[in-house]
């Protein structure tokens, strides 16, 4: 596995969605992280003590994490230049970027002179499944969005733990390369080659028999045109039981399409129900998750209390305010027999 | 490109839908194949002589086409065996199997060794771009289907020959193995990273100002729990101002999956075209295709008449009757000002 401590990458980024790989980790595998690399135009912190790479190396870090993202994933000159330095200073690196670090010849020749290693954490298993459809033993909760970005990972992992916390047998389900990076396995379903992708989700999330529930993290939107595709499969693989939906009430367009705005919380629930049904007929709404990251802890408040009442589900923000609300509900309305054979 | 003329592979296939491909290419590239190949225990033939690989040879041939479809599509040790004994002959390999030729040690060995090629027609180009879903000139029709396998390529091709027929500037853009072996040109969609789907389709049919049209070739089905993901990204990316609904009235359950229904026309459709509306907003339904092949001619005229009435669209079987009843009515609904700038 990818030898920690982390040193965390940020380099000039000024866009907090785009460093979200690196902050995913600085908050759930704080003990594991020493400090963060960034350049003098790059506004944003993750709190964590900014660093040379020679300064990482001498505070015990192990490996570089280029923690950002970027559409597309491509692996620019800045990033080759700066991955390269650290190499030389002795880390080995990791990337969650589309774009392989084992397709640049300069990294591949800089860490083997090294002996060091490239880690490319969006390469999928192989071999994977087409996805079959049938339903299988055990419980699930889907992530779903209104959009990419937010917050469906740090809704599930919180979850994850809530459960946890109770006694309740859980296993966090990571489908992108922060989840992976945080939980240390996973699926990064965006790399998985099209015919696959719903049977990923079920490589992903076997069978279960111990009264236990699998949180599997969501990725993208229906109503995202780039990646649609990847949601509705991930939603057939998964077949939720339950299903929570995540919204960020302060993003102004879709994620990188100025052309196209928000779909509504109804609208998207409906469509997360309909698409799922074809799996799983029982699966239901559980909960609402909204990132009141930008509003005063008043309107926060408000804002989720009015949205549970306008929908008759638990509404939090999960960061804020825990999930205790949505894992009450979950646990009232699981399905009293295991769904284990048939379908429609 | 691909040596012709083609010999069709069978081998020991006893399914009709396994042999698609060959089917395929017997049908719309009929001049340029030689011969079929066929175990003893092959009970179907595309009406070409039966001939070994030596006789094809002889007979002209340049290139074995691995014409047969299987879930998963991998390469077993019969096809292995079979594709060693054509290169031993002297004949080059086409394959769009998802488990390609080049990894199969052995093969690339023999083609090294007698000078020969291997094609794996499923590798998608690099460097697809992420889809965008902005609005683009020029007018597309895409086929979507209630199932896998329902006929949406043959209808596809048949609506580009009829247009073209008519003086109408079209070109049929092809996404699967099938239909790029015919078109010598596309996308394998279903080899596509889940990232790009829509943009793997927004390059293939990119802004045209003819006035012509792009007929897409259709994907799996929004009701197919295996591949409902593919389908979605293609909608998204076609932005189609049209779509035909393909169905096969005999089919019994879902392609392979013997646990699930095909879903109802009025259902299918009715998705098909809300998914279709978040990047094409005035989409339309133009026509439904059914494949009546398992019906008498009296029983086909009946269904499509019954069905042109339930839905107030043209209904043909394209293969039997054509499609002209279908272009009509597109011709008739043509959006009168080119869709070129804004969305929602």
């Amino acid at each position: 596995m990818i030898p920690s401590p982390y040193f965390l990458y940020l380099g000039h980024s000024n866009d907090e969605i785009g460093i979200k790989t690196s902050r995913g980790l600085a908050v759930f595998r704080r003990e594991d992280c020493v400090g963060e690399f960034r350049h003098d135009d790059c506004g944003l912190t993750l709190g964590l003590p900014r660093m040379s790479f020679a300064e990482a190396i001498a505070a015990g870090a192990r490996t570089l994490v280029l923690g950002i993202a970027n559409a597309g994933g491509r692996l620019g000159e800045d990033l080759v230049r700066d991955a390269l330095a650290a190499l030389d200073a002795g880390l080995n690196i990791a990337s969650g970027l589309h774009q392989r670090l084992r397709d640049e010849p300069r990294l591949v020749a800089a860490a083997k002179a090294k002996g060091l290693t490239l880690f490319d954490v969006r390469d999928p298993a192989p071999d994977l499944p087409v996805g079959d459809g049938k339903r299988r033993a055990g419980k699930r909760l889907l992530t779903v969005g209104t959009d990419c970005s937010v917050g469906k990972m740090y809704t599930t992992l919180l979850l994850a733990r809530a459960l946890q916390a109770r006694g309740v047998p859980a296993d966090f389900r990571a489908t992108g390369q922060t989840g992976i990076l945080i939980a240390g396995d996973g699926v990064p379903l965006d790399a998985v080659v099209a015919d696959f992708i719903s049977g990923a989700i079920e490589h992903l999330s076997p069978a279960r028999h111990d009264d236990g529930w699998d949180l599997i993290e969501g990725q993208g939107s229906l109503f995202h045109p780039s990646f649609a595709g990847v949601s509705t499969g991930l939603l057939h693989g998964a077949q939720p039981d339950a299903l929570v939906l995540c919204h960020d009430p302060d993003r102004p367009h879709m994620r990188g399409l100025p052309h196209y705005q928000l779909p509504g919380l109804t609208e998207c629930l409906e469509a997360n129900l309909r698409t799922a049904r074809l799996t799983n007929p029982d699966v239901r709404a559980v909960g609402i998750a909204l990132n009141t990251a930008k509003l005063t802890p008043e309107a926060a408040t408000r804002l989720c209390a009015e949205t549970a009442d306008a929908f008759g589900l638990p509404c939090v923000d999960p960061v804020r305010m825990g999930v205790e609300p949505i894992i009450d509900w979950m646990r009232t309305c699981e399905p009293s027999a295991p769904a284990a054979t048939a379908s429609r």
